[in-house]
């Protein structure tokens, strides 16, 4: 349990990378009331400087007893190192919120997005799982929807950002982008296949059922944070050749009847939606519009056509943020104001 | 009706741009028993050189009565100019084979694809219709799965290259990826906003009901080529940042028990189909492969977990051949073979 005070020590675990450095850019954004802010990282890493409200933070090795008066750590190292590192976290008295998958399914581990479930931390949490990136901005988009009309499937295709891969992805498809501009041919390196000017049906490993875990993610992940294991979801996760954002092509199926134009109102009016929804000005949610935006962008909301109780829609957020470090940091703003 | 020759004379309407050229490129690969070629175009273009077997061929101004003894006239200049010049060409004795939307929905008018439903042109067709590129790839794939298990609805999302907006839009992205590249801005012109490392879900104009146009090309022509107006899809037409080919994520729901394993041997041995489904190595059909090739690429077949009788899957094809250049010649040579 969070101990209120008016300032708490912060450690972000993996601060060298792209989520890593987010989050230290939007604690600073958003005035989270840091007394001191370690920076963790691997020992590759360690030494190297980073720049926290102006002032540069040098990275420290991440070890066992790194978390030692540590109230709140944010970690986006890795399944790997957060299996290794959050509970020795934990141990220290430290509330972990954890940006990778390690920990996202455990019966116990609460897995929060701030907007739709906070209630589901208890009072000694512990580890706190942010979801995955493509979820996130979905389940905040169908979170008013399933309480008002009750999901009973969701059939998603995702246009995912090369971002979510990380910096060195973000180097692949500016690199490849400019070598194939140039007449050269694309060496793929982070991905399996060319990402300039293609897309790819594959983000992370394939499963023995033909799906990727990523999209796997999408069904476990939507259940957990719905809370209802009822909720249906056929999921197709494709990489496009974009940097920051990640859209998705949201089809929904409920149980009482929707119509678009009750969905739009109702997504008018909550929490960290934005709706941008007037094609007739070619107005729609787009990846370039959405980096560095806090909110989930939805529109393109119309009634399904072939079916009766559905509805489309289009929904575009940034993965680093909403999908990764705005959620941490926002999840760490509630155990702040609930404390 | 065409009347058997060894020879036919051939004239393209609309020679000089992307789908025009690539018809010209597939007579001439495809050896099609071209007696006499016609390539016509605007005004504007009159007089240009273009390459048919090696051999220069002089762009001629597109007139009434271009077409006096031509047996087959592709056309490919857009619904206006088909709906001023077909009906001309028809007078002349020739049969019209329609690349644009103008003819696709009047009922007295074939919408063919030569895999899926040949028989539906009559004896004396006039104008035969090619439908919409992302259209024909859904379809040569759906077409096997219809006839064995009846489709009841599809739920698509597509990934469509700029190649299918023409030159102009080709020349768009090149030029907006290396401005962006280069630290500048990206001028929209062709598309409404950019398409450098973004995605559009808006792809021709918005109708009433807040799909576009070829969101509704999808549904209306996939019941016309399938010959089943109960068939009922939802579309969502998306334009990435791709040059050739385009991708679609489909989901398909039938009225027989159907099974991933199924689909994949029933599309393995169907026509003009070619199955990439080894995900465990990394192989499934991607736009950068599939670009100058005929076939349409079907991978990722697998068993829908939110449906019982439902699977998804992913399809590529190139969409200025098999989309458009490709499948108007195979009409022509369904023709040749028929007389």
């Amino acid at each position: 349990m969070l101990v209120k005070k008016d300032q708490y020590n912060v450690a972000v675990a993996g601060a060298t990378g792209a989520v890593g450095r987010k989050m230290l850019e939007i604690l600073a954004d958003r005035d989270f009331p840091v007394a001191n802010l370690k920076v963790l990282a691997s020992a590759r890493s360690a030494g190297q400087t980073l720049t926290f409200k102006g002032n540069p933070v040098t990275v420290e090795e991440l070890r066992e007893n790194s978390f030692d008066g540590v109230d709140i750590a944010l970690f986006s190292a890795g399944a790997n190192v957060s299996r290794q590192y959050a509970p020795f976290a934990v141990k220290s008295g430290c509330i972990v919120i954890d940006n990778s998958s390690a920990f996202r399914m455990e019966p116990n581990t609460p897995l929060i997005v701030p907007e739709v479930n906070p209630d589901a931390i208890d009072s000694d949490p512990g580890i706190i799982a942010n979801p995955n990136c493509s979820t996130i901005q979905m389940v905040v988009a169908l979170k008013p929807i399933h309480d008002k009309f009750k999901i009973k499937r969701v059939v998603v295709s995702t246009y995912q950002s090369v971002s979510g891969s990380g910096q060195k992805a973000i180097d692949e498809l500016q690199e490849q982008t400019k070598n194939l501009l140039d007449g050269e041919t694309a060496k793929p390196d982070v991905y399996p296949h060319q990402i300039a000017f293609n897309c790819l049906p594959h983000i992370d490993i394939f499963m023995g059922n033909g799906y990727t875990k990523e999209e796997m993610k999408m069904v476990d992940e939507t259940r957990k944070i719905l809370g209802d294991s009822s909720i249906l979801v056929s999921p197709t996760a494709v990489r496009v050749p974009v940097f920051y954002c990640h859209s998705e092509s949201v089809n929904v199926e409920t149980e009482k009847p929707i119509s678009a134009k009750e969905v739009k109102e109702l997504l008018a009016g909550s929490d960290g939606i934005r709706v941008v929804d007037n094609p007739e000005n070619s107005e729609y949610p787009l990846a370039c519009d959405g980096a560095d935006q806090d909110e989930v962008f939805v529109g393109r909301i119309r009634d399904d056509i072939s079916c009766e109780n559905a509805i489309n829609f289009w929904v575009v957020s940034d993965n680093l943020r909403k999908g990764a470090a705005l959620n941490a940091v926002q999840i760490a703003e509630y155990l702040v104001q609930r404390a």
